[in-house]
């Protein structure tokens, strides 16, 4: 085998994605070059290729690149249902603290009869679970309420998911033993804001973890480390990160995230307030606006959903801007309050498509169309759009949002 | 709150767990200190703690780095399933090569009517399927035929659990059309001693994959970047990395990882060879060889299981050294080939212990004693050991290799 016999390894494959596989291939492209030299040895803490650079995208035209504090998860190129760690998306309000997990602790008291202190390493001696989960802000998706941004990353990456490793609230709870009169717990952070939420006890006692652990290592600074307030499918900004302080409370403390932020502004004037589920939600990501399809023939649609409410049970695909729509596979697991991944396969004709995905959740709630949310919600909202994401596809293969075409 | 009235927040705890917090808590430590300065921006590509120092084990005491190519997984120190893929064992048999994927090829070859080459943008393009797999080298636990490792890293570490996301092998060679004849299949990798295993074609058509992607992201360089054959539950050295050639073929090639070494030696000086699949087997992480416990009292013993039969049925925990067994709680999602965790309250009476776990999967296999496969299979096996592993506590909590207690 040598590269002069190349041209005899290119032939015809026989089904509608050898087509596909005609048309992208370059006709030249011999098989790869003889290896011929030892590589590196061993490592303790590896790396990524030199050769990638899938990255979160920074929004750099700014004068405060630190108040700005949002990263996005290059969705169209991750795979599968893990979010890699260093391209987890990222929110602070005072920038990322430099904690040394020797010195922190974890202060639980208010209403409850034994108030606690715990180190890191308290915590992590207790029952602990493990459990993927995904984590979206709540202003993810806001550029489309009124304007559009350009592809998957931009407009949707405020989402990521893990596998997170913590404590139950609950049991930590108990150990302080709650009293009967409390309904609401504060949880505040170690950064220099003290980002501060009420969170319902219901929530707490329910699913609610204490996480030291993501993809298997301790939390990423950015997530919080070493310790984060972990609440299954609510929206980001209430699993607050380097969590230090648990106050239990008989009513909601009305902090400045929960009232001039993170707010719904309603059409008429009014706002909803402690809306922390995120509603069911699904976008393609491959191919998504920014690709170029090489030409009419077979593509894997692929791409995300996810409920806050529960576990995703079908996801559909137009292509026809909405009028109809067919099931795509979902790929096991498809777990609760996890992304999932779906698939579908598409034999595009070349002609002008509007491309879509909505998903369903096991509670019955099916993604609105976009139009539709806009109807009850009006564009003052900044948070909480989960409607379905558009792409249009031109002729020459071109990908662009198409949610206002 | 301030730092003065710190000794108020340590009160006693209401439970067996609360004993055991009381036991290890340092009563002198303080509610953390109050942030005062505001951390760093949003980045582009993350990196873990400066605080935090698990890495993979490398023997240093050798003349030969590259050659001795082996690094393990701080398995004591993951959590959940997922391995970070910066933590993932490692294996080389020449080095890590550094292949840049846009010359880098896969031909597909021998006893096929249409023989391709494929790019990785062409491969990347067809259907694909996300899979969390565990990957073990067969090696993995060689150090307690005739001796003993202190610690989990170091027996155990050549397992590892990812999501792996790939083309099925089915797809590419039916693509080329696949001979009636053809019984096995060739898979050369690109690294400099251009490492080939024989695979038989049954599995090859079954669940395998050309695998591009490892926890979300491209694989890492020392998982075969840009590809590799991924063989669920079949060992390592199989699983091909930087793979540049599949020959079909209509029988092996025995190569040398397949005849003089990968092959167990038996006790009548036979050898098994083509021991592909990865039996059940199971360990306690943590608390595991090299842990001191504080003292008697309530502790989470867990660790994990897998197969490569197919899905952990049961985990089962000793503390008397397999006289009596009792069941352990496995953790969900309990997933095919794939680590699985389980999870075991102990409430540790101070005294001598010998811990062990032991598992069973949907076949009815059950992993056997140490001392009953040695029966079989002698001590001239380097190969498939999954035999229980045992850890011996002394009464002053320190915890050593109990297998040759």
């Amino acid at each position: 085998m040598t590269t002069s016999r190349s041209r005899r390894w290119f032939l015809g494959l026989g089904t509608a994605w050898s087509a596909a596989l005609v048309a992208c291939r370059s006709k030249s492209a011999p098989p790869a070059a003889e290896p011929r030299a030892l590589g590196v040895a061993v490592s303790p803490y590896g790396s990524r290729s030199r050769f990638e650079r899938a990255a979160r995208y920074v929004n750099t035209n700014t004068k405060v690149p630190l108040e700005e504090a949002v990263s996005r998860t290059p969705l169209h190129d991750t795979y599968g249902i893990i979010t890699p760690s260093s391209l987890h998306f990222e929110r602070h309000h005072s920038g990322v603290p430099d904690i040394d997990p020797a010195t922190h602790t974890l202060t639980i008291h208010g209403l409850v009869d034994r108030p606690l202190v715990f180190t890191v390493d308290e915590l992590k001696r207790l029952p602990s679970v493990s459990r993927i989960y995904f984590l979206e802000c709540s202003g993810n998706g806001l550029t489309e309420w009124r304007g559009g941004e350009p592809d998957a990353q931009r407009i949707h990456g405020l989402t990521s998911c893990s596998e997170w490793t913590g404590v139950p609230v609950a049991l930590l709870l108990r150990e302080c033993a709650v009293r009967a009169d409390a309904t609401w717990m504060l949880a505040e952070g170690a950064d220099a804001c003290k980002m501060t939420r009420s969170i319902p006890m219901t929530k707490a006692l329910d699913d609610a973890l204490v996480a030291y652990g993501q993809n298997g290592e301790p939390l990423r600074p950015e997530q919080g480390y070493p310790m984060r307030l972990l609440l299954p499918g609510w929206e980001g900004n209430a699993n607050v990160k380097w969590l230090r302080r648990i106050k239990v409370m008989d009513q909601p403390a009305m902090s400045r995230e929960e009232t001039s932020k993170y707010t719904d502004l309603m059409p008429d004037g009014t706002a909803r307030q402690f809306t922390f589920i995120m509603e069911p939600k699904s976008l393609i990501t491959r191919p998504s606006g920014g690709d170029r399809l090489a030409g009419a023939g077979m593509y894997e649609v692929t791409g995300l959903a996810w409920s806050g409410r529960g576990t995703i049970a079908r996801v559909e695909i137009t292509i026809d801007g909405g009028a109809t729509w067919t099931p795509a596979e979902l790929q096991a697991p498809v777990l609760p309050r996890a992304h999932t991944r779906f698939r579908w396969s598409w034999n595009w004709d070349g002609r002008d498509a509007l491309i879509a995905s909505r998903c369903t959740d096991d509670t019955g709630y099916t993604q609105p169309l976009l139009a539709d949310l806009i109807k009850v919600r009006g564009v003052n909202s900044m948070y909480h759009n989960n409607g379905i994401q558009m792409w249009k596809v031109a002729a020459d293969g071109t990908i662009t949002n198409g949610n206002h075409a």
